[in-house]
């Protein structure tokens, strides 16, 4: 906690901190009125080796751990979220093939993980990852599966090629199966329309008898949903990381804001409505820091990390909300404008207080590990 | 309080309800998107008689009191809140003409109110409508005034045709005069690109050296921020109003989406988070309709309403943006979509937190009135 | 709601006045210490007819309407909240007897209800007043009942001396019968040691076969949680007078406070964190006063009056503490010291978070009257 | 933060534990209800060593460093708030005489405080400790001084025998002087009724020409405020750990009632408004665990920690309220009663948002150092 990295975890954020602010933080206006990353952006990304940040260097990867990537991650959201948000789908997915993944698959697809985003599908239109909603079908044909269903609301959805699928099996046992969107049988759908965090697709995938061979199963038959609550897990601590970046995000502007401006002869910045939200945003974003650096911290540790990604994801999408809107409030009519960053910084973060589980979903767990323990 | 309207004023009420369900609410989302009102629309408000709602029946108006006038605009913010702002700016105007202008300033220009919008503009770049940050000037001629300045904010700027416009005398007086678009001098600002309320226009307009009668002054030199004060006032009223018809909006999708979803089998109307966030929402909707009609009936029965006024625009404005996150919320993945309209209800109430005086200044101008009571 | 009020229900308001500031506000304090009325302060009010404030003339009361009656409550809160509670209790219970009882049982009873509280009983240890959980039986012989039971938390039980009970039948039918204290069989139990309202005492009526003759049925069988809930609602509208008494308290102590201290040089007044305690303290009591008279004025013109009931009790219980918080926040020390009155405000108004209903199950209800409109 | 404690580390919290499990939490509600220690528990503190606990072992103490410190007041508050407050109130003073003391003052006092109770002591009754705001005096008499004064709102006031009291000399320089209860011209005024932390007394000194050496000046003359400030610092990472002991107490009470009870037949834990409750709570605690232990580990490490420690204090005294609240709520009546200790932790954690600088006062420092970072 007190910033004791090592060499190369510091060569890390120093990269981080410089891809951001010379590639993504001069874009973060444009994604957000494009609607989509401009031409050759999410190359510089490969380019630049990110999406192997967490992959084991026999693949290929830079090997960092949970900790590590968590601050690359928060760093990289105080520029802009959305990338922040694509590489966080991407890390998540492949924590998953790391810890259930077969030999073989690995092997076959691990190495194309810093070419290629990966990305976990659960939610369907019926609602939810809850066991009852999924209709996503795998039919055990001798030593292959075939895959039918639609998967929605897909982090990076149209953008990844790889997806890692919920589905049920005939005997209505859930599973976790690789397919890739060069197989047979595999469509895009729709793409959302949603009013933040608008560089990150979010969308659809159809699956039309997609014939995986046996070792696209990650872990075992049965072991689905608690596949999906791990990938949640993962998601949600760098969830917190995103979440405090942003925060950091609004904290600069409304500390720059209030700074340069005076209300008649008295700066902003010594007037207590002023005071009182410059200082909510940055105990936010503190708790924030801490509680995503904790969880990252348990996940290496090998401890219960659960609960506090849990508790990352819901107060920090939450605090960094209501903290988007005290920024704007301190800028007020420049704040409420287009032309300025704050609000869609405030969309951004909204995102997060549905996706990986609604904060009301997050509430039950956080309470129910609460009274189990 | 419990409704007892008179048959004139049921009229008015069933009339903005047709226009409003028939005119307005198709093209809430419309106009939202375009950010600004489509073609031939605002010809029916004016064909439909509404710019003269307050407007005395002498001067070819309907002559509704502010009671009745707030409720219609809370039934019309209920389909469209850009075009109730737009009808609010306009009457908060008309009443300052009604109570300060000279008989000469009405005959010649109320006639008109019910063709062409008036609007009233205080505030500079400077910041805010105190006197030290106003650098308009208002010179005098021999029996007229020249005016020379620019005024930034305006609610209406741009659609508006007369404008009264806050100025100082050369001896550091405050005063209001009536401009008019088509005289020499007068042209058009830029217009402001803010997030929510995009149908109205809300511009800049830049006087040089407008040469007025000096009837045109509105009451008399000195008064300028009295009358600046009471336009706060009866604007306060109205975006009370316009604030309890979004919340109703709000209500409305929030109730009707958790009637009609179910989480697994349970309706989503049943569950406790859900119930928290509709009553919560009702709660805000009732207190915000009770304050902006006890503002109105004060007003009506000569009492003093400028603190009601000023908690109503405090509070609702406040309760709007919150009761629309908890909208948005029970919507979830539906409410986060541009495709849904909860998202726009939140951005068009936040305008509120910050035109006709924030509510910190709000803030500090209640408590002064609670201690000097 | 512009405070037309007649003659007769100034007088009425100046006597409530005169009474609170004579003998009430003065033991303020000293309630609390004692956690009871000190001894003559309960005849008093008997000798000054407050117990008939509602009560028809016919029966020897002053027949004054519930809005009306809720001012006078909301007065006397001011000065003392238990005192004010005490009579919540009371006319609450007559009101249910004057619409559902038998003429027999108003000729005995009624008459006697100036000198004597009456009080109605729903809850048992069991938890709330679910059908499933009340186990008092009423028991038909002949012409008579017979009511055998334990009642637990009723306002001014043990003060009381006529009590309306919930019972079942023996067909498990719900019901309402009147018992009173001089009955063989009737017996007082414990009286709970609550942390506020700590004059009003809540206790236990315990009832072993107590015979009533029929008449004391309130309407019919099967009406019980009719009138139970009808009970509920008429509680709420005058717990909301209630809850705006105390605000209106806080308000003064807050405001007292800040116009005589100075921080450094600057009267607190000035200071912006201070001004923001006062205006949330007075919107709160504002909407917490409009939702009461509403609710009082929709019940004398036979609307439905339940919701808003509801909802003066939902909000303005929590808006009581919170308001009661911040007003001890603005006396810093003094505020948080046994020798000021402000914590003790926020103790009694904490019960109206949870008697007559806890603001989770009103807050169900309200939500239900929404989803169900 | 991953609980990497040593072996020291660990017998001192097993050792806390056990104290705290036997000796202290059996006696917190009967500490609560006498407003003071029964005889002899203080001694079995100083019996156990406890206020030796930072104590470097040249002077007989245990010197446990602050991280260690933080969590065994921590442990302890668990159990009891006022006597966590005690030591907290002792060891912030000792911090300051370790880092500014004279060698010769250190020889003579340190040893003794094993036994005897060191307090810091700014305010007077002209408010808060502002430099403008003091009139205690201390006078160059050849190498004595002589200090002349009153301070008031005292930690430990009345228990402790050794004071370190802020003074002006008489060039208005600010400067701390210790000073001890066996001095003649010492003595001691009132004891607060304060309405929580009942243990904890707080209380007046009324200094009348003490005469004292010069080496009982700590650091230099102009050095007073920094080693009043730095004085905070240390009782506020303290106060982050008691706050944090007093919502682990909440939480323990709520998560025991919810399981325990059921609403009919749905136990208490699986409805929403409970998980919400213990949920927000859970977080809160977690959130103020983090920010005290990053603030000691920072302190450790020798780097600013001042912003983290008025965020542990700032955030946690307003969030043990609220979760005491919400607390509460979950016993319903019987959180209200007396005799569940739920209500005196709400009253215990509000001492927090105003001793040690109100919470006010930490915000506007907060944001002054986000403004100057």
């Amino acid at each position: 906690m007190t910033n004791d990295k090592t060499a190369e975890q510091n060569m890390l954020h120093r990269m981080i901190v410089d891809f951001t602010t010379n590639e993504l933080a001069p874009l973060d206006m444009k994604i957000d009125q494009l609607g989509d990353y401009p031409d050759g952006l999410f190359q510089k990304v490969i380019d630049n080796g990110l999406l192997g940040m967490t992959l084991p260097r026999q693949y290929g990867g830079a090997g960092f751990d949970y900790v590590a990537t968590a601050q690359a991650i928060n760093a990289m959201a105080f520029g802009n979220a959305s990338m922040a948000v694509t590489l966080e789908g991407h890390f998540k997915t492949l924590e998953q093939l790391l810890k259930y993944g077969q030999p073989e698959l690995l092997e076959k697809y691990l190495p194309t993980a810093t070419k290629r985003i990966f990305a976990f599908s659960q939610t369907e239109s019926s609602g939810g990852s809850n066991p009852k909603g999924i209709s996503t079908r795998a039919v055990k044909q001798g030593d292959n599966w075939v895959i039918t269903g639609d998967k929605i609301m897909i982090t990076n959805g149209g953008l990844a090629q790889v997806y890692c699928v919920l589905a049920k099996t005939e005997d209505d046992q859930m599973a976790v199966f690789l397919v890739d969107q060069d197989m047979p049988g595999f469509s895009f759908g729709k793409r959302e329309d949603f009013i933040g965090l608008r560089g990150t697709p979010v969308g659809e995938i159809v699956m039309d008898h997609i014939k995986v061979p046996g070792y696209h199963l990650l872990g075992s038959i049965g072991q689905g949903l608690e596949i999906g609550n791990n990938a949640h897990d993962d998601a949600r601590v760098l969830m917190g990381a995103v979440l405090a970046g942003i925060m950091q995000h609004e904290l600069k502007i409304a500390v720059d804001y209030a700074k340069q401006r005076k209300a008649l002869d008295t700066p902003l910045y010594e007037l207590q409505t002023i005071q009182e939200k410059i200082t909510d945003i940055a105990i936010a974003k503190q708790n924030t820091e801490l509680l995503y650096q904790h969880g990252a911290e348990l996940k290496v540790a090998g401890e219960p990390y659960s609960k506090v990604a849990a508790m990352a994801k819901s107060y920090g999408s939450r605090s960094a909300v209501s903290s988007g809107d005290k920024a704007l409030q301190v800028l007020a009519g420049y704040g409420y404008s287009r032309e300025y960053p704050i609000e869609h910084l405030i969309r951004d973060a909204r995102a997060m207080e549905i996706a990986e589980g609604t904060v009301e979903k997050m509430n039950t767990e956080i309470s129910l590990k609460e009274v189990n323990k």
